[in-house]
């Protein structure tokens, strides 16, 4: 059991300027608490019970805090103007006697990460994370079998690279002797060898190992941006990861959302009740809309607006607000294109349909020439971007060219691609998007919002309100004087978007694409080896929804079936095609590559129960072996 | 330190019927677990070692579970079937040596009752809660000190009663000895003598204090009509009640919604995912539906219809869905009254408006002119119930007779009086009714409903739908026939609806509109004492909220002020009256005359604080003094 913590604290910090003046950079503090403390609290809770300071720079700050903890020890670095951080901890070699646990003074982190390193069977073991993009990142670079083989700030010298040096590492005693050996003969030449270079140096004799934990958080401080991002970013996501309060029982949700939550946001409804007149909680909704918006757009020229409603409501919003007395060409391809056309027929807009099958790719050319042969001018384009009916992804990106070219403005329904697909509204000439906080968010259900131009929502003046709850402008222009919703907003639901906002960035949306990837790898694997089909082909395919051709059995039955998955915690859910039976399985939210293999796993065993012959072959639709 | 528990469980427990054939009361399982266990546990946990049972019928199911839970003793009274409970008890004298609790069999109760008992001053207690009107009570009659009475199911031989009994009771070995005393020379001639009787026969020398839990949950179990209570209204409180997580800031707003919320109702947002569309949260909706209407009407003719949105999206359903041709008049008499008349124009409806001014009641007289001499016929009237901006209470009951009289359908926004002013929507002949769940019911923000007569929205087809989202027919006849809503629901936002809804039934809408009076009370003193007035009669005022004329003196500010309350956390709000200025405090959500108190106090504080001098004459507005 490792009972020793080694704690790297001798540096200026000069990078913080005036804030590390009178205090190293460990006392910097964020939530009431420097970072230093919080950091010997989760070392103490771990089970640590002897600390190591290696101090330099202010050391006495250190050594006032060790009377606050009697588990703090000091050692001096007298030289720490001229030496590193391998001095430092050569300087404290005669101090540690057994396997240690190694961190930086400047770093934030969840405590998980402590327990799983104190647990890890290797002696020597690296902690990673996921790519940051920080900016200030050490990428690490590992061999086949995961062991450490380079550190570097240049990711160009690296061999393969997929994740980040965080600056907690357990280590053996002989490791450690083996770092002091290393660098001892280096020291002459270079003093300030960072330690990090004597791990490397040692890594191959000492088969150091690399641990990478997936949407960890932390951050090391070295300068404002880092301690903006820590404050804003990271922080909140640690504190809700570490409070104390039971584990929600966890179910896997496949319908095509509101998708499996992690606990930390369902929590994130509790908070202090508030009136959402406050200034408190405006700054809340501007956090949330400065997001939104920065995921698809840039925050400067582009705003969300939010509305208390489904998805659906952000679309009627939209289509009620925008659309004048010319047409708005709605691409009707799945029950989600329909709907806008239901809504633009209730308010008697002057619509153009276009039809086009769910199952396969929009004929842009057909498209184009319904845009060029219509009576009436079109001001406005719909479309969905991900159809959840089949699973369809539209390419918005080419009907975008097309608006472009015929100066219409093009509305995507992005209710069920937006946290997950890419989107650039600006190269996608995307005018108006809705989307909502409860599918690739991972939120709750309740909020919805639109972004769009900044310029473009202020025109909207000019289109006479259709509506009141919904109007688009008043929207808007209410939130942009008074920083508060026309109408009560759903604040708790806010709360949990904030939460899931953070963990969305946190992963990052390319990194839960692929998360979400790799889960309909294992699912399309899955049904094909067990005989089922798909409709959409791989190269249109989400990849977050798939409907699938029901088995040709007389047994088989979806009640029955989704009520065998109920049971065990995995909901699926009902198609929605007219003219084929299908069921739907969705592959987002707070769900892993396990999750999908226990589905299919499941799937398999409700199809052998019902006596189908799983594995032969396919009948129709696409078979993907 | 109280640290025995005697349970009376020799009941036959007949008119449960079928359920007790085989085992006794106390072995009806409510989620699960035995209801006996489930208060053994709780006994175990308030510290309690040795639990003497007295059994009779089916006795041996008692000595079972001594085997499980060794502080079980169990003394049968074999002859239950000829005696009553007071002989039961009289059976045990000799195994009771000091205090101790005394409990029945077929009890459900929060936990915090023993701890109450246990720790109170007095050695003989009896524990009361408010009137349930569970049909089956045993009423407790008290003297000016609070002690007991008498006890008896029938209330008109009592004099002052204002408790129900529970069946948990605190007793000293010198209160048993005179029971015992007392009953022993009555067997003779009542054999079923009840342990209620002697403790009342002994209660004026024994000195007995009753103490009465407010908005507590408990359920005696003695026939079926008990049983489904117990099982779908007390059970789930009494489980909310007592989680284990951490309580949260208690903030307390003073703003008219949404208002302070219990933790209970906070926590019961956080579920296990579930998609909306399952059968599962379909009875959660159609439970919601059922309460909410059951709170103003018949649910078997009335129905309600929810939306994700707030008050205002509901308002503007019924707008925008029930009005046709024939025109709308609209009472406008405050803020809410004019967003009708935003609504109504936005849709192009055909308006009558009735302006009336914010502080005083309608004239009734002019209203009947307006309708009698309008040139379109009027098919609607739409009024709110309580006008936040002033806190009038429009007289709906008067408005709905001359409706009545002239064929028209009222619509009533209730969105701020709904579960705390007692509607009955028939008597009052309000055809469509407006409320949220996050004001007085105390619920959070997110969903808003609509009840009518279901014949109303069937008829609603008719109306041609000038919108989608909102439109009140199809959200109606949707949930109808799927038991889901049209969009995505805020899923998290109902479950604390329920929860919301259920703490309002323990309450009771009386009770609880009794709560907020005693608050008003409070603030109108208080205010009055400080020299302060507000703007509306007491005879027209809602006692929910009230608009306060600002203190006229040069250091007042009211950012300033709200800053003030607001670091000490309470929230007050501005006024929205065009010609008057005012602040206004709302006094709903779950708080008490205390906080009121706390509120009164503070607000001295600031006005001495700003050189305001308190208790001067009053210059305009209603003065209470």
């Amino acid at each position: 059991m490792v009972r020793t913590a080694v704690i790297l604290a001798a540096g200026m910090g000069t990078r913080l300027g005036e804030r590390t003046k009178h205090e190293p950079k460990g006392f910097i503090r964020i939530g009431d608490t420097p970072i230093i403390e919080q950091s010997i609290r989760k070392l103490v809770a771990a089970g640590i019970n002897r600390i190591v300071i290696g101090t330099g720079y202010l050391a006495e700050a250190y050594e006032r805090l060790a009377l606050k903890y009697p588990q703090i020890e000091c050692v001096r670095n007298d030289r720490y103007e001229h030496t590193g951080s391998m001095y430092t901890l050569y300087r404290m070699r005669d101090r540690i006697s057994g396997d240690f646990l190694l961190l930086e003074s400047d770093l934030i982190y969840e405590k998980r990460a402590l327990d799983l390193l104190i647990g890890h069977r290797s002696p020597d073991v690296v902690l990673a994370g996921d790519l940051t993009g920080s900016g200030d990142e050490v990428f690490v670079e590992t061999d086949e079998h995961g062991r450490l083989v380079n550190l570097s700030k240049k990711r160009e010298q690296l061999g393969k690279v997929d994740a980040e040096f965080v600056g907690i590492t357990k280590l053996s005693r002989s490791a450690l002797q083996a770092m002091c050996e290393y660098a001892s003969h280096r020291f002459d030449r270079q003093p300030k060898l960072d330690y990090e270079y004597a791990l490397v140096g040692v890594a191959e004799k000492a088969n150091i190992v690399v641990h990478k934990l997936s949407r960890f958080a932390w951050c090391e401080i070295d300068d404002e941006h880092h301690l903006f991002r820590a404050k804003h970013y990271i922080y909140p996501v640690i504190r809700a990861s570490e409070a104390a309060v039971p584990p929600v029982k966890r179910n896997i949700l496949l319908n095509p959302g509101p998708a499996t939550t992690t606990d930390t946001v369902k929590y994130a409804q509790v908070v202090p009740d508030i009136c959402p007149r406050e200034r408190e909680f405006g700054d809340v909704m501007q956090f949330i809309c400065t997001e939104l918006t920065g995921f698809v757009a840039d925050p400067e020229r582009y705003a969300a607006v939010l509305f208390g409603g489904s998805g659906t409501a952000a679309v009627e919003s939209i289509l009620s607000s925008a659309v004048g007395h010319d047409a708005v060409l709605i691409v009707n391809n799945g029950a989600y294109g329909k709907r806008m056309c239901q809504i633009a027929e209730a308010y008697g807009l002057n619509v153009v349909e276009f039809a086009s099958p769910p199952d396969e790719a929009i004929d842009l050319a057909s498209l184009e020439n319904v845009i060029r042969q219509s009576a009436c001018p079109i001001s406005h384009l719909a479309v969905v971007h991900h159809e959840t009916t089949s699973g369809l992804l539209n390419d918005i990106e080419s009907i975008g060219r097309l608006c472009e070219k015929y100066g219409i403005q093009m509305i995507v329904d992005a209710i069920s691609s937006f946290g997950a697909i890419p989107i650039d509204m600006e190269r996608m000439n995307i005018g108006f998007l809705a989307a909502s906080s409860n599918k690739n968010l991972q939120g709750m259900a309740g909020v919805s919002f639109v972004i769009a131009r900044k310029s473009q929502l202020e025109a909207l003046e000019a289109v006479k309100p259709r509506n009141f709850y919904l109007h688009l402008y008043a929207q808007y222009r209410y939130f942009l004087e008074t920083k508060q919703m026309r109408f009560t907003p759903p604040v708790q639901t806010l709360y949990a978007l904030k939460q899931a906002i953070l963990e969305t960035r946190l992963e990052g949306i390319p990194e839960r694409y692929k998360r979400y990837s790799g889960c309909w790898e294992v699912l399309i694997d899955g049904i094909t080896r067990l005989g089922l089909k798909h409709l959409v082909k791989k190269e249109h395919h989400s990849r977050l929804v798939t409907a699938i051709v029901e088995p040709d059995h007389a047994n088989y039955n979806f009640d029955d079936m989704h009520d065998f998955f109920y049971r065990r915690g995995f909901t699926v859910y009902p198609g929605k095609l007219e003219h084929l039976n299908s069921f739907r399985v969705a592959n987002i939210g707070d769900i892993t590559e396990k999750d999908m293999e226990s589905f299919v796993r499941l799937l398999e065993q409700y199809l052998t129960g019902i006596g189908y012959r799983v594995g032969r072959a396919a009948v129709h639709g696409h078979s993907e072996t």
